[in-house]
C-alpha cells in the first residue's frame, strides 16, 4: 500500500525542493488529446507534424504542467495542499521519448493564509529548459499521512 | 470527416471571442489522475474527500486548463497557433456533473512576433467563476484548414 505524507506549513522552509522525473510516451500524448479534446494533428499525426516548424509530433504545451499538480499534491507540500494557481511558459517542444525532470523550489512563504509560492522548471534529457513557472498553493497546517488512491487501468484503442 | 480552420493573425481582432462547454464526468477525473499521476484521494476517494473542507470529491485544479488548450488549438485562433504560456487561478472547486463554460476573449494583439493574449474565464452551471486566466499564443499567419485527428478509444478499468 502506498502512502502520501505532507510537510505542514510550519515545517516548510524557503529553499525546500523536490524533483520528479517522467518519460513521455505516445500513449501520454494520445491520452492528453483524449481528455482535453485538443485534436490538433500537430500532436497526433506525424505526417502533418513533419510539415510544420516543429518537424514532427510534439506534446501539448500543457502536458508539462501535469508534473506540477502531482508534485504539489503528493510531495511538496503533499496531501492537504490546496492548489490555487499557476503561471507557466512553454519554452521548447517536448517529444515522445523525452525524459523530463521537474524541479520545484519553495520561494515564498506567507503566514497569512498559509500561502506558499513554488518556482518550477522542467528540463529535458539534454538539460534544456522546456517549461518554467510559478505555482501558488495553500499549505496544509497539520501533518497528514494518507493512503494513496490506486490508479485505474486505462487502455487505448 | 472533421476539419479545423483557423483565423490568421491579420484577421484577428481584439474582442474576438469563443466559448466551449463540457460536462465533468467521473471518467474525466480518473483519467486526469492516471495521466498526471496525481493520486491525491481528494480527487479519487469520496470517503476521504468527505472529511476535507470540500465535503466530497473535486476535480484537479488543472483540469479546467484543458479547455483552454483545446479552444486555442482548435477555435481561437485555431490550427497553426503556438501556445506559449498560461497564467491561471483556481477559484472554486469543480465537481462531477458540473457543466463548465469557458469563455475566451482576445485582449491584446502585438504585430511583433504575432503574439496574442487571450483572457479566459470558466463558470459552472450556477454562473460561479471557477477558473480565470490569461493565455499567450503566437497566432498563425496563414489560413489553414486541416483534417482533425481522430481520438483514440479509451477504456477504464
Amino acid at each position: 500500500m502506498e502512502y502520501l505524507e505532507n510537510t505542514p506549513f510550519d515545517e516548510l522552509k524557503v529553499g525546500d525542493s523536490t524533483t520528479l522525473v517522467r518519460e513521455v510516451s505516445e500513449k501520454d500524448i494520445e491520452l492528453f488529446a483524449y481528455i482535453s479534446g485538443d485534436i490538433n494533428p500537430l500532436h497526433l499525426n506525424e505526417e502533418y507534424a513533419k510539415t510544420t516548424q516543429f518537424g514532427g509530433r510534439i506534446a501539448h504545451g500543457l502536458f508539462c504542467a501535469l508534473m506540477l499538480t502531482t508534485a504539489v499534491a503528493t510531495k511538496l507540500p503533499g496531501p492537504g495542499s490546496v492548489y490555487r494557481g499557476q503561471e507557466m511558459k512553454f519554452h521548447r517542444p517536448v517529444r515522445i521519448g523525452d525524459t523530463l525532470t521537474a524541479t520545484l523550489v519553495i520561494v515564498e512563504k506567507k503566514k497569512r493564509g498559509h500561502l506558499i509560492k513554488i518556482e518550477c522548471a522542467i528540463t529535458n534529457q539534454n538539460g534544456e529548459t522546456v517549461f518554467s513557472g510559478l505555482s501558488t498553493a495553500i499549505a496544509p497546517t497539520e501533518k497528514l499521512r494518507i493512503e494513496a488512491s490506486k490508479l485505474p487501468n486505462v487502455t487505448i484503442g
